[in-house]
């Protein structure tokens, strides 16, 4: 793992859902820059000393040297450094599960993209709500026609917590690396929790939008088959705790699925009633294969990141291996989805710059 | 009453509504312009002989004559009739209620606004959601500070039943007058749902934006204080009943509403719990003015619009006898509101016409 | 009408029922039997002075020999009035339409049963809830079969205005006719209430249960056929409105049905996904003949009240023209379901007498 | 841990729950009484053969006995071995985390309690919805007063999955151990399922009733300081997955509690507006002590569990090195709560034995 030292929120997240399926040990970490608290992270979480290193780089070359070396490395990192640390890794023949987003220009994204194709290496990138049981069923209706051609694509991922911030001053602005442009890349709002939208809009639909205007992180969508959307994202939406809701319309039915209640997924067909499909009722392999326990039983965002973990386990084993991947595992979101996200965010950016006016998104 | 004959769905429920709160006798009708149909209508409501007419501008001159005439004519007529039959009434003094939308084209709304105006007639606006007593109280909320300054408002209402219609075919579309752009004027859905919604928001929010962008009934809007906002409006949205559908975000507080469970208002404030206002708990003259029954015993769509009746009686009789008005009959949407509603759907054509660019609202 | 003064909420509603689908005309009253309070309100609803009584048993005669008299008395009085009220306006040929409960006592209200039947008079009793349109679907469904066999019924209906009135002290109960025994019945909230939630349990389930065992208005019933059922009634429940909540569990689906949300149904097939019915649109005739307007547009608490109206009608045009009758008004309670509820309370103070033992209830 | 051979469902929870906090290191097992599955259970989850036992009975001897053996044992063996495996470990001085129930008579589990006092161990029992941030956000509310009194307690948990048994026939059944009173004990449904209603609604409340009357696993509950209440189960409830849900009445306010919605706790004032109260956003160091992760992101069953167990590895620490405990740990619940639900279902089935009469509960 490189970042996640002490007190890291994301870190602590994804190190839970690598242990939750028993699919990965962890015994190596990069967990802070900082050598001392690298070594006391390291401790807090019983790594051998010898394998706690206050460099990426260094912990790339060591451990693909060692004969025990990482099969994979974890990324928890501020946003900037995704891109290099995943870098340095790669060129070691290394696995990579990075945080999101991918990177904080698309150039650099495009460059991972291409990199991990040449060296045949996993790399998953944590949309973590692609990990729902019920994400995946929705994907799979849609993906095997059962509401018909799409229509409308409506997504909204709105928290409040900046308006929070706001209040409490500038102090904690500054200390947040989320709020740095620097750090976090350009688009705010729109990386952070935007990007997550836009991605669970993409992965559901099957479709990117070849169109986009942006005001304020309110964006329409147009689709090269016509049909329209929005995405609007806001973390100054007063009131919402983390409130990612999407809704696609298609000609025989609709969806809605809201992420502070996962484990259920609204179909109503045309002109009829709306059923609340559950987890561990609906029959269909995709939501299937990635439930854990019975109807009834919530399972959360961490089950959900640990899904992700799992296909990246599965992907690992059937690259290592050579043998048939689990199915579920194609649902991964990968390096090309990160690069889908910053296409997204560019042509956002530039329909900004021109005054909010339609800017084509590149395919 | 002028239309609402036989089998016309909005002049039934108008008859309710104007008998619900025992504020108006209905004595006189011009329910069909075909003489049969007016008179076979007009008995089967129990109106004189003599006091049903097939010709409204007749009915407006006679009963105008009449010692005995109507003080009132409600117009319940498709859309490209309501500004000439409310021009004839007005100018022989008789107040109006008129169906929304106030007319086809804003030149007719704006002569319909001055004549009004000059002759000192009432001119009640059928936007029937504004009757619902938790939009008072949103609206009274928002007014008093409650929540703040308002930063974002999204509007949306969804309704299926196109979708349904495409179904069936060309007949069902050819011989419903909404659908018939000469008839129901060029908006098509904007026009028929959107300006309810585009009421709604205004109605709440005390806002009209300056500047819209739109496409397909997507509606991008900025308003003078810097708050942005979207509305949305279809007749496709498959699955979708009567799905009207309120959010407005300020600096202290959120609100949301939802046409189909009229008796709650949710508010939640910055960081912390959503609360469930009811109809008939929550303190305030606005709602409480306009509540007819207990809390928990659910008041719907027709008590909207009963009170909107019940708004413009109170306003008459302050007219007529110079009597203070109550308090609750100035929330009643007025000929005002039909030409704000007629100007945005101006502007929102001419932003498709220019594709879909940034268009100025007339103040 | 008999009752219903100034001030009196229930009159009121039922004049409000009485005109919404203009069936009615209301033409004579003893609104009080305090002279000038009832001159007052019969003026105050613009009734003829000479048709406004301070005597019921003096309307009874009056009205009965006018060639002009009323068709149907509406009973708004005390409970303990009902009876009295009901039985000189059967005496005199005159349909009723009481409010509930039909009686204080079960030999009362057996009388009245008796009495009704003799004089072949319509006698419809406002268990309100039965005229909404979802509660007559539900119904429809389990006599259908849809459900299969039932084998759970739990109903419960729970408000907090008594804990209110602890509050405020003994002065406003003491003022308050519901909690006068001698003037409201023995059964206090059971008949206030839990009368509603029994006729709710027994028109939807299309069972009356056999024993009943009581300990502070939790009931636990059994019925004939091995099904077991709950009802529980207070009006202490801290936080509750108006919640008369109804579920039935059958061997191949379940319903429930919330009365503060009325507008919808739930119905779960086992081992399935539960499906939202809405008013609007269920196909099946009993909802379908009692609905006003379309789908998504709420319909409330007066509605239903007005359909118990409509239904009465029905019955009394076909009772004076011998024309069939329209099906939907079967659905009309009336005073054998008001003896059912007088031995179902009956049943349940004798429970409480033997110390909340099982106590069997006649047929 | 004992049981949790392959395909066994509980087992692979627990083992989830204890991996989740990373308090455990699973080392040892007897995971299925035959040798050959016990083996390759082991190995399937990457135990070393010598600490792969196929008899409880050794594996506490030989633990005990090795310097670097086990300190706790995790139990999730069918019900009736729960008791003498419990006995096994506690004698050899382990520390205990055992399925619920606790055994399958009272008397063995009042010789457990006295066991474990005797011997100064942990025992945890998995009571799991006791691990739910809200519902012990819910206990501590009670127990500062902020609902004042409590007046009513209604606890309920419905699954429909019997239903779908008995129409896949009697093999289903008579393979499923918790279908044989040998094994499972007498109680049925009431122990598999009514033992946690029973505990969620005595955790919360912070009351024990004195009185029960059973009537088909509906049970009416009567309290010492004279509240009233109601416990249904039933795993024959058509369409319910797992309903177990919780209200409680005080004089000052409710609280409702929906195991399927885990992340809120519903909370109404008197007289008041319901408040949606949050994981995450409810300040108050019962939850905040066990909440991982902010507000709208779900946790849910596997995170609850998990509770259970960092409160037993809390405590056990605490036993053996002499340091104050957390004060979550206090919310375990243990070996005093598994007697406390087996008088329960003693008096219980001695009510149903008497035909459903009112039965004292011994304190």
């Amino acid at each position: 793992m490189v970042g996640g030292g002490d007190g890291a929120f994301i870190g602590a997240v994804h190190r839970i859902a690598a242990r939750l399926d028993d699919c990965y040990e962890l015994v190596a970490g990069a967990l802070s820059s900082q050598p001392a608290r690298a070594a006391a992270s390291a401790a807090g979480i019983r790594l051998a000393p010898e394998r706690s290193y206050a460099d990426y780089a260094e912990m790339a070359r060591c451990e693909a040297a060692r004969p025990d070396g990482i099969d994979v490395v974890a990324i928890v990192t501020p946003n900037y450094l995704h891109a290099p640390v995943a870098t340095a890794f790669l060129e070691q023949g290394i696995h990579v599960i990075c945080d999101k987003p991918l990177a904080i220009t698309l150039a650099e994204g495009e460059a991972l993209a291409a990199l991990a194709l040449s060296k045949r290496r996993v790399f998953a990138l944590t949309h973590v709500y692609a990990g729902y049981p019920m994400v995946r069923h929705a994907r799979a209706m849609v993906a095997a026609g059962d509401i018909g051609e799409v229509r409308l694509v409506h997504v909204e991922y709105a928290q409040d917590w900046l308006a929070e911030a706001a209040n409490q001053g500038a102090d904690y602005q500054k200390n947040n690396w989320h709020n740095d442009p620097l750090r976090a890349g350009a688009a705010g709002c729109l990386g952070d929790i935007g990007s997550h939208a836009y991605h669970l809009a993409a992965f559901v639909s099957g479709m990117q939008p070849d169109q986009v205007l942006d005001d304020h992180v309110q964006v329409m969508l147009r689709y090269p088959n016509g049909a329209r959307g929005m995405l609007w994202s806001s973390q100054m939406a007063t009131g919402c705790e983390n409130a990612l809701r999407l809704r696609v319309y298609g000609s025989k039915a609709s969806l809605a699925f809201d992420q502070e209640n996962p484990n259920q997924l609204w179909m109503t067909p045309q002109g009829g009633t709306a059923q609340r499909l559950t987890r561990g009722r609906v029959r269909g392999s995709a939501a299937e294969a990635v439930t854990r326990v019975p109807s009834g039983h919530p399972e959360g965002y961490l089950e959900a990141f640990a899904q992700l973990y799992r296909d990246a386990a599965a992907q690992i084993i059937a690259v290592e291996t050579g043998q048939a991947m689990q199915s579920h595992a194609l649902d991964m979101p990968d390096v090309g989805d990160g690069v889908a996200g910053l296409r997204f965010m560019d042509a956002v950016l530039e329909s900004d710059r021109r005054g909010s006016s339609w800017v084509a998104l590149r395919a």
